[in-house]
């Protein structure tokens, strides 16, 4: 049967950032619905910020467009205008090469959730709004660089 | 701001299929929230089923994945293999290509929604389970067809 069953589905955690990024990640989870119930052409994840988590370090993607929607709880929205905070039912949509970085912080003290939906270009480079770092990721693997595109070595 | 409000979003109501199956989406409504928030790369609707109403006639699709998470009430999905009820945060994956076909009926007393997140591939074939009817969608246009792809002209 295709109805996914969160219970099965393994919960991730961690980050793919390098130190001393993913130890910001701390209290972030994620169930991966989509790649458990067999799809590959978008990912369909529901993620799980504790109180004070963070979704991912501000940023916005070149290629791949984004769409929330906040399940349970409170999320407060951060981008370059300010903070929105988002309540269940809420959506918001991140069209690809839009700058304006973006990302979630539970400012709540229970934990909140939402759905997050991202396309999955052949190719794809993160820029993060508020460090000096870049992700490019193309065939599973990824490449940390500074915003000019020379090898990130560690935080300038 | 990227946030959506759903007040300032139309709603879609009506059907692309030719009659006697459009008047069989009567009840069904829908807010196109991706694309009211400039994302082109997936569909992502928050569809409204009043009680008694159907999503779509039973169908798969050959090349987009689909997913659908129920946001509210009470949606009961049905494919080959008989029935599920779907209630909120209740989530289902359809992946490309599989041909058991599936659509949600409301078989509550108050309306029911979900969002669904759709892939958008160059070209689509939506096959119908249970008539003698296909679409093929290209460059924004749909073909009826009889499942032996010869042109529909009624139903049989």
């Amino acid at each position: 049967m295709p109805v996914i069953d969160p219970a099965t589905v393994p919960v991730k955690t961690g980050s793919i950032y390098p130190e001393p990024y993913a130890s910001m990640m701390q209290g972030r989870s994620s169930l991966r619905l989509g790649d458990a119930g067999g799809l590959s052409q978008f990912g369909a994840n529901l993620v799980s910020l504790e109180p004070g988590a963070l979704s991912s370090l501000r940023h916005w993607h070149q290629y791949e467009d984004e769409f929330v929607m906040v399940t349970e709880g409170e999320c407060t929205l951060v981008q370059d205008a300010g903070e929105t905070v988002m309540r269940a039912g809420d959506c918001a949509a991140f069209p690809a090469g839009n700058p304006d970085g973006h990302h979630f912080i539970n400012r709540s003290d229970r934990v909140a959730r939402f759905l997050v939906i991202g396309s999955r270009a052949p190719r794809e480079v993160a820029t993060y709004s508020d460090v000096d770092f870049r992700v490019e990721i193309e065939g599973g693997r990824a490449r940390f660089t500074y915003k000019d595109g020379t090898d990130w070595v560690g935080p300038r």
